[in-house]
C-alpha cells in the first residue's frame, strides 16, 4: 500500500509539472511512507521525484529508525549534528539532477530551512506543494474509514467513563489529564491533539490552553479531545454543565445543538462544503448569535487532525463518499461563555454518517 | 520585562540591516510577547519592525487571546477562516511600508506559508531571523536560572516517585503515563517534549517514539523526560536495569557516565562548546565505542528545549555565565541497547552547575 502511494505520488508530480517534493515530518509522511519523526529542530524527511526516484535526508542520530522504515534501498542523505545538513543536501540535490528544477515542500518544512536550502541549491523554483498529498488524502479507503470509526468509538468510552470525574472544586488541568489516562486505558495509541478543557468564562476562546481555572457550580465546561488509533485521529467535543444550567445558558446550548444537526443533516455526497457550513450559520445567525460563531463550521481529518475539506464558506468543493470531516458551531461569548458541539462525520451513500455516539442532549454533571 | 525584550529586539533588527521580523508560533513569541499559541494551520503570529512598531496577524478565533497577552494598543490584521489570511497581510504590508523591505522569519513560519507569502508581497527579501532571537535568549538572567533549576528539581522529584513503578511487565507507554503524571503532581506547567521511555533494544534509537514493549528482567531502559515551569524547560536522562544488568552493559554504563562527568567538569566560562564536546566524545572513543556515540553532546535550553548554545565539535561558540545547556553523552548499539545520561548544565563563575541532582551511579530497580 505505500508503495502504490509513493507511485501515486510520482504520478500527481508529472501531472502537476512538478520534479519532485520535500517531505518534511508530517501526516504527509507518516501516509505516505509509514514514517513518524520525533519533532526537533533537525531537517530531515522523504525528497519524492516525479520519475519515482526518491531519497532521505537523515540526520545520524535518525538512522536506525529511517532506515528500517523506508528500506535500505531508499539512498541516504546522512548528516552528522557537527556539519549541518546544507552541504549533503546541496551534494545530492547534485546527484538527483535537481538543480533548475521545480521542487515543492510540504506543510513538513520550516521557513527557516527552505531560506537556507535556497541559498545553498540556487536556480531552484520551490513551491508549496500542500495541496498534492492533501488531495490523496482526501476520500478514505473502507480501512481507512473503519479505523476513524474505531478511534471515535474509543473517544465516546473515555468520555463516558470521564463523567464522574467532573464536578465543583476539580482544576480544568485534572480533568484533561484524566480525559487522557482514559483515553490510553480504552485503547489509543496516543493524542490526536492537546485536549482541551475550557470551564465558564475560558470557553470563549475556542482553542484555550490553560489549565489552572477550577471548576464550580453553573460552569458550562467545553471539552475539545482527541485519540489517535493506528495513525488515525478522533476529534469530538461536547459541552456539559457542572451542577446547574441557567435559562440562559440553557438556550445558547438548545441553539448550538440545532445547528450542530442542521449542518450533519446537510452532508451528503453532491452537496458543497459551504452549504454546510451555511446550513449550521444560519440556524446561528437567525437565532442572534451570528457575530459569535467565530469559526468555520468544520475541517477534514485523517492522518492529520485538520486536512482538507475545510467546511467553510467560499469552499464550494464538493462532497463525496468517504470523506470525513467535523462538524462543530459554537457561540463564544467573551468574557461570559463558549459552548461547542463537535461530531466527526463520514460522507457514505446515505449521507452523513456521525462517528461519535455520545449523547448531544444537555447533560448536567 | 517584555516591552523591553520587544524594544531590545528592534535595535537588533537595525543592527542588523533588517526592516522587520515575522514571529510565528514559537518559544522565541513566548519569550518576546508572553503569547502562547495553539498549533495549528492557522498563520499567525507578531510583526515587528525595526522601528519599534509592530502588528499581529490575527484569525479571528485567536483575537481575544491575542488581544489579551498583546494589548489593545498592538494593531490587528484580522482575517477570517472563510477569507484566508495571505489578502489580509498584503493590505497590512503596504500599511506599514513593508513592500521592497528585507524582512526575518523565525522557526514558527511554515515553508508553505513562507511560499505563499512571497507571492503576495513581490519585492519582498525574506531572510532567515532564527538567529536573532536565539542570540537574545543566549545568556540567562537571574531569574531564569532560577526557573530552570526549578524545573530541574521538580523533574528530580517525579523521578525519584518514578523508581518503584519500573518493573518487569510494564509497557513503555505506562512508565512515560506515569512519569508525566508525576511530574504534573510535582508542580510542572506541562511537558518540554514527549516522553521517551525505550527499553532493551529501543534504547539504540536516541529520540524513540513508542510506547509497546513490555519491560522484561535485564533490560537497560533510557528515560529522557522533560517539564515546564513558568515557561521554562527542563530536560534530563537516566539510564536505568531492571533487575539486573549483565557485565557488558555495566561496562557500557561505566563509559556513558564517565563521558558525562568528564563533559560537566569542562564546562567553564571561557572554555568553547567544542571543548565540551571533545570532553565527552574522547572518553567513548578511547574505550572504543566513538562510532555509537551518533550525536552531539547536548543542547541549549531555556523556553525552548534545544536551542543555542549547540555543544557540538565546530562549534566554536565561547561559554558565558548563564548559559544553560545538556551534557548528554550516549552509546547507541542498534539492535542491542543505548545508555544515555543526560543533565542540564548552567554556566556560574565557579564552572558548571548540573541542574539535576538525581544520582547517576548505575541504579537497578
Amino acid at each position: 500500500m505505500l508503495k502504490d502511494h509513493l507511485q501515486n505520488l510520482a504520478e500527481r508530480l508529472r501531472l502537476q509539472k512538478l520534479d519532485a517534493i520535500v517531505l518534511g515530518p508530517s501526516p504527509d509522511l507518516q501516509y505516505l511512507a509509514g514514517l513518524s519523526l520525533f519533532d526537533d529542530e533537525r531537517f530531515k524527511g522523504l525528497v519524492v521525484l516525479s520519475d519515482g526516484r526518491m531519497f532521505s535526508i537523515v540526520p545520524r542520530l535518525y538512522r536506525e529508525q529511517m532506515e528500517t522504515v523506508l528500506g535500505p534501498e531508499c539512498p541516504e542523505c546522512l548528516w552528522d549534528d557537527s556539519e549541518g545538513f546544507l552541504e549533503k543536501v546541496t551534494a545530492v540535490w547534485k546527484d538527483f539532477g535537481l538543480q533548475g528544477k521545480v521542487v515543492a515542500v510540504n506543510d513538513g518544512i520550516r521557513a527557516v530551512d527552505l531560506i537556507d536550502l535556497e541559498r545553498s541549491v540556487p536556480g531552484t523554483r520551490f513551491v508549496n506543494g500542500h495541496p498534492v498529498v492533501e488531495a490523496m488524502r482526501l476520500v478514505k479507503s473502507p480501512e481507512e474509514m473503519e479505523l476513524l470509526r474505531k478511534a471515535a468509538r474509543i473517544a465516546d468510552e473515555a468520555f463516558t467513563a470521564l463523567l464522574p470525574f467532573i464536578r465543583p472544586g476539580v482544576r480544568e488541568g485534572e480533568v484533561a489529564r484524566k480525559l487522557e489516562d482514559l483515553l490510553v486505558e480504552k485503547g489509543a495509541d496516543g493524542l490526536s491533539f492537546t485536549t482541551i478543557v475550557a470551564s465558564g468564562p475560558n470557553g470563549s476562546n475556542p482553542h484555550y490552553m490553560g489549565s489552572g481555572r477550577v471548576l464550580s457550580e453553573g460552569d458550562p465546561v467545553v471539552i475539545d479531545f482527541g485519540c489517535t488509533y493506528r495513525g488515525y485521529c478522533s476529534d469530538t467535543t461536547r459541552t456539559v454543565f457542572v451542577g446547574r444550567a441557567s435559562e440562559e445558558d440553557r438556550a445558547i446550548y438548545r441553539v448550538v445543538l440545532e445547528a450542530n444537526l442542521a449542518g450533519e443533516a446537510a452532508v451528503r455526497a453532491g452537496a458543497t462544503a459551504q452549504d454546510v457550513d451555511r446550513a449550521t450559520r444560519s440556524v446561528i445567525e437567525k437565532a442572534g448569535y451570528g457575530e459569535y460563531f467565530i469559526n468555520r463550521t468544520g475541517h477534514g481529518i485523517g492522518v492529520a487532525v485538520h486536512e482538507a475539506p475545510y467546511i467553510m464558506e467560499g469552499n464550494l468543493q464538493e462532497l463525496g463518499k468517504g470523506m470525513a470531516f467535523s462538524v462543530e458551531p459554537g457561540i463564544y461569548i467573551p468574557g461570559r461563555l463558549g459552548i461547542r458541539i463537535e461530531d466527526i462525520v463520514l460522507v457514505t451513500d446515505k449521507g452523513g454518517e456521525p462517528l461519535s455516539a455520545f449523547p448531544k442532549d444537555l447533560a448536567i454533571v
